[in-house]
C-alpha cells in the first residue's frame, strides 16, 4: 500500500498519484486554446476532499510551457490565465481585492509571491487620494500586502492578513505563493489557480494556519507556480519509473516488503536532506519571469478593458 | 526672513538652522564615550515643538563615524546605540515589542528599515511554538513587520501597522526608517532615536499618517539613519556657506531682495529635480552596513544578557 | 571667467556650457523622428576638441523621454538608437564585435554597463560550438565582457579589455557605461553614442586609461546613459539660473570677484560631499529599465533582420 | 559493474565511491584541529589519477560544519582554511596572485566565486598608484577577475584568464568556484582546496577548457565549496542506501540485470531534469556566508601578519 502522499501542491498531480477517478467525486477535464493546455479539476464533495487531502473547490492548471522563450506564447498564456482568474473572481469591478504575496522574498525559490506583487497596478490609494483621476480610468480597487514569513516576523501570516483585511475590508483576497510539484516538467511552467484558499508552505511540509473563507471570512483565491520538487518525491518517483520499465519482479518484491515507500525514502534522505530542494539551475531567472507573467495576467484580469499595451506601459 | 524650513529629519539640524536655544524650550547636551559622540535634544514644551516643527520628546543622535572601517568603533557605537535604545524602551523584558521596517525595500536609499528587520532575532513565534526552548533563553518577545509603502500596497503604512498591532498587542512599537539630513557628513554616519513617533517620508516631503502613541495607542520609538540629502537643501546650503565666506555685500543684498531663499532654490530645481536626491555614490554598500549596525544594536538592546559573540552568531 | 568645466559626459552639454558654435569647429544638428528627439554633435578638428575637452568624433544623443511609461515610445526610441548604432558600427555582419559592460555592478548608479550586457544575444560561442545552428540564423558574432572596476580588480579596465581583445580579435569594441549629466531632465532619459572611445569614470572625476582606437588598436564605439549629476554641478547651476532670473547686480559682482565659481562651489562642498552624487530616488528601477532599452536596441542594431518580437523572445 | 561515475567535484567522495585505497596510489589522512575536521587526499601517480578521474595533486577538504551558527567555529575554520591555502600557495609575499571568481554571479548556486572576490583586499593598484602607503602595510600584491561564464560572454573562461594573466603576470592563480558534492551534509559546509587546477563546471557536466599550469603556464590553486548535488546522484544514492539496509535480494538482482545504474537513473530523469539541481532551500543565505568565509580566509592567508580584527575592518 504505497498510497501515502508524495509532496506536491498540484491537485491534478495528487489525483493522478492516488489513481482517483470521476467516480471518487471529481470533475476533471483538459482543454486546449491557442496551443496552451489547461485543465480543470473539481473536488466535488467532502469524501473526494478526504481522498485527495485538499479542500473542496475548483483547481485550474495552465501549462504555459515555452512562454519565456516566445513572446506570442507568453501573451496567449497570459490571456488564458487572466480568463481563468476572472472565472474565479468574477467580473464585477465594484468588488475590491487585496492581493497577498506569500513567501520569503530573500529566498529565490520562495519569492514568486512578493515579486508578483511588485508588478501589479495598485489603485486603492489612487481612489482615495486622486478620485478625479481614478474615476476616469477603468480600474478596479486593488491593494496588496507582502506579509513575510513566520520565521522573520514571528507572526502567523494568516494573522497579519486577517488583521489588515478587517481594516481595509476587501471583498476578495487573492494569495500568490510558490508551490512544489511532483514532476520536473511542471516546475516554473505551470500555474495553479483555486477558489479553495491556501495553506502557506503546505507543499513543503511546514503546515501553517490556512488562508481561506473559513479562517478569514472572505473568499480566498489562490494562485501559485511550482518552483521546487521535494527531494524524497524526486527520488521515490525516479525509482518507481525505473522499475516500471523493467520486467523484473524485484520491484514488486521491494514494494511488498515495504522496503521502498515514500516514507523509507524520506528516512534515508534524513536530516541533512530535509532542508534540500530540487530546483532549476537558473531558478533566479525563472522566478523573475514567472512573476512577470503572473503580474501581467492579474493586471489584465482584474482591471477593466485595458489593452496588453496599456498594461505593459503601466507595469513596465 | 529665510527661516522657512530646509529639509532634514534630524531635530538637531533643524534646531541649528533655526538658531533655537535653551531659552526657546530645549535641552541640548553633547556627550562623548569611547570616542563616539552623541547628543540629546529634548523638545520640552508645545511652544518649542511649534518652533522646531517636530513633536515634543527626546531626540538622541549618535555619530558612528568610521564604524564601517573599524571593527572596534563598530562595537563601541553599537553599545552606545543599544544603551540609548534601552533608555527609550526600558529594561523590562516582559514588555513585548513590534519592530516595523518602514520604506521601500526595492529602492536602495529607502531600504534601511526592511534590511534592519532581516538582521533581528525574532522570538514571538518561538515563545508560542517552542515554549520550553524559549524559556531557557534570556530573550524578549520580539515580532517584526515590513509593511511596504503606500505606492505599492495602496494602504497607508500606519493603517497596516495599527491593524497588526491590534491583533498582536505589543506594548511598544519601534519603527526603523531611512531619513534625510542637511549635512553630507551625517549621511550614513549618524543615527537618530526618538520617543516621539515618526511620520514616514516626512523628511522628503511625502507627508503620511504618522506612527505615534496618538495614532496607534502604543508608545512608538523611532530609529533612523539619514541616507539622502534633499537637492534644494544642498544647493541652498552651499550658497549660504559660499557667501558667508565672502566679505561681499552681494549675499545680503540677494537675501534681502528675496532672490535667494529655500523656496526660490526649489523653484529653480523644478519638477525634473523633485524626484532627485543627493546620496553617497556607494549607497548600496552603506545601507547594508548601516542596517547591520542597527540590527546588531537592537539585538543587544532588546534581548537580555547576550554577549556580542552570542548575538553575532545568532544574526550571522 | 567662469568657463572652467562643470562635470558632464555629454558633449552637447559641454558645448552649450562653453557657448561654442559652428565657427569653433562643430557640426550640431537636432532631429525629430516619431516624436523622439535626437541630436548629432561632431567635433570636427583638433582645435574644437581642445575647446570642448573631448576627442574629435561624432556624438549622438537620443532623448528617450517617456519610453519607460509608454511601450510605443520605448519601441520608437529603440529603433532610433539601433539606427544610430548601425550608423557608427556599420552594417557588415562579418564584423565581429566585443561589447564591454563598464562599471561596478554592485553600485546601482554605476551598473548600466553590466546590466545591459546581461540582456544581449551573445553568439560567439554558438559560432564555434554549434556552427550548423549559427549559420541558419541571421546573427552577428558577438562576445561580451564585464571587466569590473579598478578598486575591486586591481587591474586597469583598459588593460583587461586590451588583453582579451588581443586574444579574441574583435573588429569593433562597443563600451557601455553610466555617465554623468548636467541637467536633471537628462538623467536616465537620454543616451549618448560616440565613435571616439571612452575614458571610464571621466564624467565623475576618476580619470582612467581610456578605451579608444589609440589605446586598443581597434575602433571603440561608446554608449552611455547619464545616471547621476555631480553635486557641485547641480549647486553651481542652480545658483546661475537663480541669478539670471534676478535683475540684481549682485550676481555679476559675485562672479567678478571670483566668489562664485565651479571651483569655489567644489571647495565648499568639500571632502564629505566628494563621494556624493545627485541621482533619481528610484534609480534602482530606472537603471534596470535603461539597461533593458540599451540591450534591446543593441540586439536590434547588431544582429540582422530580427523582428522586435524575435528579439523580445531571445532576450526575454 | 556500477563503477561509472556519480557526479561530484570532491576527490574524497569519488575515492570513496570507487572504493580506492592507498594501494591504488593514494595518500589519505584525516585530521582534527580545534574541533574542525580536515582531510588530505593526494593522488600520487598517473595510474591513480586515471582511476579517480582527476589530475595528480593534493586535495584538501575542510569541514566547516556549524561555522555559520557559531562565530568561534567560524574563526577556527577560517584559520585552518587559511593555513591550508598557505600550504598550497607558499609564504613568499613577493609572489603576486591573481584570484579568479568563476561562475555566474546571477545564479545563486553558482555565485560563490564572484561573491568571494567582492570580499577580498585587492592591492595591485595600490602598489602602483600609492606605493608609499602600500609599502608601509604588510600586504601581498593581489588582483582579481570575475570573467563570467561562456553563455553570457561567448568567450571560454580560460581564454579570458589566460589573456589577462599574460598581461599582468601573476606568479600564482587561485580560482574560486561553486562545486557539486554527492552528500547533502557537505553542501555549503565543506571547502576543497587543490593544487591541480580546475575545470569550470566539471562537476555538473559542462566540460570546459581547464585552468591549470598546463593550459595557463602558471600554477593554479583551486578553492571550491559544494552548493548543489546532481539530481541523478541523489536519486541513485538514495536507492543504494535503501537497498543496502534491506536483506532482500531484489537489490542485487536489479543491479545485476543493469536495471539500476547511474546511467539508467539519468535516463529516467531525462531532459526536464537535466537542468535541475538539488540545493539547500536557503541557498541564497548560505552562498553569502560561505563567500564571506572564503574571503576572510583568503585575506588571512595571503596578506602578511594581519590580525582577524584588521581583516574584519578591511573587508567589512
Amino acid at each position: 500500500m504505497y498510497h501515502e502522499n508524495i509532496r506536491t501542491d498540484l491537485a491534478a498531480e495528487i489525483k493522478e498519484f492516488r489513481k482517483l477517478t470521476e467516480n471518487d467525486g471529481f470533475y476533471d477535464e483538459t482543454f486546449d486554446k491557442d496551443g496552451i493546455k489547461f485543465r480543470e479539476v473539481r473536488i466535488l464533495n467532502d469524501s473526494a476532499a478526504k481522498k485527495i487531502g485538499k479542500p473542496e473547490g475548483t483547481y485550474i492548471t495552465v501549462d504555459f510551457g515555452t512562454a519565456f522563450e516566445d513572446e506570442a506564447v507568453f501573451e496567449s498564456a497570459a490571456e488564458i490565465i487572466a480568463e481563468k482568474i476572472r472565472t474565479l473572481v468574477g467580473n464585477d469591478l465594484e468588488e475590491n481585492i487585496l492581493i497577498v504575496g506569500l513567501g520569503n522574498s530573500n529566498l529565490t525559490s520562495d519569492a514568486i509571491g512578493p515579486e508578483t506583487v511588485e508588478g501589479l497596478i495598485i489603485t486603492r490609494h489612487l481612489k482615495n487620494h486622486l478620485p478625479e483621476i481614478y474615476s476616469t480610468m477603468n480600474l478596479r480597487e486593488l491593494s496588496a500586502l507582502t506579509p513575510g514569513v513566520l520565521g522573520t516576523t514571528g507572526i502567523e501570516t494568516a494573522e497579519i492578513v486577517k488583521a489588515v483585511a478587517e481594516k481595509t475590508k476587501p471583498s476578495i483576497i487573492i494569495a500568490i505563493d510558490a508551490l512544489s510539484s511532483r514532476r520536473a516538467e511542471r516546475v516554473c511552467s505551470t500555474v495553479q489557480m483555486s477558489d479553495s484558499g491556501i495553506s502557506p508552505g503546505s507543499g513543503v511540509g511546514n503546515h501553517r494556519m490556512e488562508l481561506s473563507k473559513k479562517t478569514l471570512g472572505i473568499p480566498v483565491i489562490s494562485i501559485g507556480v511550482p518552483t521546487v520538487i521535494d527531494t524524497a518525491t524526486l527520488a521515490y518517483d525516479t525509482f518507481e519509473v525505473l522499475c516500471s520499465k523493467s520486467d523484473s519482479k524485484a520491484f514488486t518484491e521491494l514494494v511488498e516488503k515495504g522496503v521502498i515507500t515514500y516514507r523509507t525514502v524520506c528516512d534515508v534522505l534524513g536530516d541533512s536532506s530535509a532542508n534540500m530542494i530540487v530546483t532549476p539551475r537558473d531558478i533566479d531567472v525563472l522566478v523573475n519571469k514567472a512573476s512577470r507573467l503572473l503580474a501581467f495576467s492579474l493586471n489584465m484580469a482584474l482591471h477593466g478593458d485595458l489593452t496588453p499595451e496599456e498594461i505593459a506601459s503601466l507595469i513596465n
